[in-house]
């Protein structure tokens, strides 16, 4: 109900000034002490509840998840899960569903449908793979196709040559990569679809917990390469998918 | 004309091996000494040519320019350029059109037909405006409908909250700012579209020229937040142009 | 008037449903096009209008200015202001008085009333006087009484010791320092009130334009000292002033 | 006795010159050889004592703790204390009282009395609480009324805005938020009280330790917002109660 | 076979198009799913294959392994491999040698010829040995003869000018040193020979984890020293044969 | 007069209370509004006035120089003062001398008396000179003896270790270097005495305006190496002044 | 005149105690006063003098190269040359020649003879050309014959793939690069040759002076790659010869 | 013996020409293979031998340990040793004493004659004093008395102040202090001593690892202090021997 109907509402005195002034405070939360639980965001953004579980005790990242659960959420993606923390979880939820590599826990009991357009992930190596499973998770949770490329980074170009053509297939491109930040550089250069860098810490020496490949990407030479936070995987996955979401439709 | 293309000419004997060759690597460029200008761009990557002129003498910015125009190049983009370096180069190109506050030189020739859809383009503070106005240029000049909301920081809330309408409006979001990083997190939690961040060089003391606004945003705490270069506003356009590309034909 | 007046209003048909919405958006604010002035600040904020002025054309300034006085506004603080751009000023608003110093403009057509108590400015040495004086110029023109203690650095602690009692006399103090940020330790140190430390950009070599004070100052030893950014002399001011409002009419 | 008070009694012959010298040496401070405690503070600065726990073995901190109460000091309190260290120190003192979340340590013999105001203390997430609980205990053990209003960051700006009326209500208001810095900045732009920001490191990637949301609060683009240390919830709190004392008698 | 003769080849009709198609793709590439294992690569840059092992489980380590030995890699350099890892992939493959200061794995089955020329890899210090023995290792494993000369800082620098001959003997040196990065300069004073710099993150305090050592090489005042990521004795190696193989054959 | 005179004086009714406790307050300080001359400091700490011109206006630098000449000061240094500054100076004081690469000037009315004893003024390079010759001018005006060894940076080890018996005669050593902070390094190991380093801001790229050979010379590893701040000539020679006075009596 | 050699002549008393043990002493070089200039350098290191202009006065840099002229040295390489500087010198020094994009004043009496090997000269862009020129004009003043191969960035991948046999014919490659650091990255998987990546201060926000470029490069995840300081063009050409002059002989 | 006594024994032919070469290499020095053991460093240098143990093993540390005590090195203190490495060496080395506060280990068999002069080590806090303790141990070791002051950090100013008749008593002063750099400050205004400044780790947040105070300290607008490395006990004991050395024989 938007500000003109509630508005409407009052004039016709089918509420009152204490329910006209109170709905139009914008939202129907659940404060659980902790947190503030927002069980309006799915419709007003779009896209089902994600918990990002690291800072939060393993009792407090329960009870977000069952306090949505119990209020009509259908779908929920926590990021950031200790294997200790899913445990705990998963004895209460019992469809709660643990990935290993990403670290992340999905709850799906109306999964999302899957839009057109696919989303390539891509790293530069073996070590930057938990980074790029956590965008890929978060892509597929919210209803996209993925296709993972992994470990083509630009010190071997003719691994990532010679895979060319699933670069072109994809709508949407997510660049992983911890020392060797190029790969989005060099990934923008042969495409003109939107790339999305993120930056990972892994590295060592001078790579200052991922500042170095943060940096290389922010520097970019190639247009159309836009940057998330360093090991924010999901970021990227969401991201990508908003953008995928606004091209679905053409395909 | 791809490899399989150029193959099977070979095969039939229509090229030579050494043409053949010649046509795989894969560019045919222009060599000027000091620049390698690259005529297929507009082919492989979908949008006309553009020049980052800082760094490069007012010389060297209008001899890439005329080898464009005289190769078949419709619409160029400058990008920082001074006025000086504009008028030296209005004195050959006399369709060059200069636009003081985002430092852009345009030709266009042949204007790009305007996709659906539409980019706004918000800063925090009116010192944001030129980077703000880069970012507009350039999607503008890429065929895109652009909104300008200028000056709508968070420390006044209410002058973002009042024209929320025209953040719903659009497809995707460029928010500039510099002091107030804020600005791309609070709406990139108002809205489910893509959100574009460009942190200005705007501010003094601790913002560190950029650094400031460049880290808030990078960690900002709404989803769907992506980030280019500290005062890279053409870079947003970019962006911003290729994804509104994906998502135009659903209008 | 408030929500609650507001949807009386309406459900007393005392305005249309329109008009209500339109109320509810909060802010009579006045769109210049490179910037929002906000009329209703002044009653909303309990405070005066304030420009900062850098990054702003002379042009922008003056056109928010007179579109400030001719909406109601008396009194105007602009900082940052070169003496080039008080001149052109100065033509179109002949009571405009500039502080050399401070940098400051200040139209003060209908003076704010003095607030009882004493803001202390205190600076490590003469090269943080320009801080300073937009310190105490912001809390004067938000209506404060303003003591001056100048170069009384820790280097040489008897000038500040053989003063102490300005120090015990006053009800905020604000301490500004460049190469010794160990001001703010020690005033903090000396007394239980509140202390607003602003670091300067006074110094050289490893001072890194201010990096060196500012940390120096938020690591202070001396609990109740709070911190602004790097030459923020205006943001000290202010917030003295804020402090101060509270605690006046106790005095 | 002031400087004043004790010349006189020399004059008067009712102590000796050395008598004199001695008591001009500002402190009746006790030294245990690792710490120097100091018996005058508290009513030299109008508030009970503080210890800083970390960098202090557990026998160091009961025996500051044991020679305060022996020498008069009624109210402790005691930051940064491990469980471990906590349950070495109730050993001794029995009425030593653990705040789990804020790791502080009180005894309260002689509890400070309520002043007039409220402080509000505001999270922008779940992760940011330890640090707020530090400063919410800080404020109510130096004798304030404290409001906790957790988890309302700007990405989710309605959660904020709904509860408006609870920041309108208090005197001095604690912003405390790690990745969104911005909470400071919105909660400064919407009222006219002092906003004391406090950093968290909460957060990952190029938060690097909470520099991000320190560079953001720096740069506030509001008024009225100063800054403490990272994580120091105990300095926001001790600053939240001198100003909050200066504004008590007028309420 | 280079894209001529694979061109001639298909003119020729010995293959089809399809087969040309395909070897144009650049590699006989193997992809594991978590690594792209690059089989030609010895053959294109003429040397065995290296693993870093760091951020790659032991499984993943394994795996990359036994895959290149079942495929023809007769030598393998794996760095970065801890005693754990090293004792899980020595129960399969029992030729693994492990060296528990350089944390390296070597199987050498058909080892590389002796080049003639010295490699020199100095140390500043006792500490700074394990980056130095990764060095020396990778040169050894590639081919080359290495001259260790250990704990040689400008501290006491009649160490080093003492054994000045061993410096001139050397065709490469590799220079490796923390608190003390001064041990490039001089040596790069001293000779006309290449060196490679190695900053480690030996020390402590304003360090920074190499940051200082790396910068003081950056900076040397002697000709002629390049420098490598911090604790990267692997690089200094590898370059350090390349090298010496350009210069090989005049000895 | 120290305390104890002060109030045996009272005792003896030599003075009143108010003379004394005006007394006991510390200092004969004089106010000039912009600065505080403290006329007691020569006294106090056994030397000259120094005052740092750099941030003051010449009109400031002028009058403090007066006020302290007119009671009574003999010999003043002032460091970092432009040319343009002096002149204003010297047309009013005429025995006021400039010396063009330290940017000093100085008024010696009653010159200091030599101290035996050496200090040893060494720099890395040509550019590192003004820096050190501050330093000099310090030293010499505080009544020392300096040799100045100047262009022995470390990348020609020979050039300092042919000269090894000026270090050797030195009784304090200035090592002042900027790129090649190693300077220090070497001559701390080739001595016993004390060795003050000062980076100097010379170089480029990763120097980073002083930081390299801060970090360097903070790192040495040679014992017996202090720091000041980049490019702190003044710093240096007045700290070896400190050395050399307490170590003078005994030649 | 080697240390046995010196020694030799005394034990036949050729020379005197005092001769022997001055020419011990290691250097011929001459001392100007604020410069020693080494005369026996380009018998110890092979290779001519070089002069660093940058902070050294036109008197000064002309007062070196003549002393070096008159002491016997045929070829002098100045660097960092302003205009200005260059025409002081060269109205006294008339066979000086200025090189304006390297910025260089060479004299050549006695050209070196070319070295075998060629030394290629890669750049990202444009703007990277006057640090380019100055390692390529170091390195064929000392001798080489370099390729260069200018605005082959990574983002047009192409430009740098259709000339790759141009990297495959040099013995040594420099790659200068500045916002796009990956340019290193990409050439070093390419090759087996020794890559030196010279990082450039060219680009802007968080490029920071060409932090950016450094820190990728020396995170560079191919092996071979080694680094020189920002825009330290010299430095690469120098190493480049050292490298270049012990492979030479086999060709 | 020097250069022209062996000179002269050639001369003389009671040494030959070989043995004089190898006489003229400057150090009778043991070369450990991990580490170059320096056994006329005792005689060059002034004083016994120290040894910093992080980064060596405890074999390595005992070995060096043994080596110097066989070759006729009375005294050893070993910095940085963990209880556990104490435990090793003690059980071969029975007089090794151990000091749990600053970690160091002492063997003094003929202990150093102690000089006259005090140096006094001051601490702003409890925390600091492990540092502080490495700083009087290595003093007390090298033969002078010292002066513990500890915890007067200046928020509580009066503690200072009170005991300045032992700072006054003081020849050299060793001021260490985390958050609160600012103690070198103060005491450097209140004394002509040299003053050396120790930063340490202690803190938190923007402290950065001691970041803080080293740039507070490097800023002090105080003379005559000068700075070692953060945490650098030793180095400041060491130094302040060094200079009491030469103050020594006038008291």
């Amino acid at each position: 109900m938007n500000t003109k109907e509630i508005l409407t509402k009052l004039q016709n005195n089918e509420i009152s000034v204490d329910e006209a002034a109170n709905m139009l405070k914008l939202a129907p939360t659940k404060d659980l002490g902790y947190a503030v639980v927002d069980h309006q965001r799915a419709m007003r953004n779009g896209c089902p509840e994600v918990i990002y579980a690291e800072g939060k005790t393993k009792e407090q990242t329960l009870g977000i998840m069952k306090n949505m659960l119990e209020n009509g959420t259908d779908n929920i993606l926590a990021t950031r899960v200790s294997l200790e923390k899913y445990e705990y979880i998963a004895a209460e939820i019992k469809d709660a569903v643990y990935n290993k590599d990403a670290k992340t826990v999905t709850v799906e009991r109306n999964p999302v449908e899957k839009t057109g357009g696919i989303i390539l992930v891509a790293t530069g190596g073996t070590s930057d793979i938990p980074v790029a499973e956590e965008a890929a998770v978060t892509a597929e949770f919210l209803g996209n196709r993925v296709d993972r490329l992994y470990d083509v980074g630009v010190a071997g170009l003719h691994r990532l040559l010679s895979r060319i053509d699933r670069v072109e297939a994809a709508d949407v491109i997510i660049a992983v990569a911890g020392m060797e930040g190029a790969l989005a550089s060099v990934i923008g250069g042969l495409t003109d679809k939107p790339v999305i860098a993120v930056p990972t810490s892994v590295g060592y020496g001078a790579n200052f917990n991922g500042l170095s490949s943060l940096l290389c990407m922010l520097n970019s030479c190639a247009s159309g390469v836009v940057v998330v936070n360093i090991d924010n995987g999901f970021g990227a996955g969401y991201t990508a998918n908003s953008i995928n979401k606004l091209g679905a439709s053409k395909r």
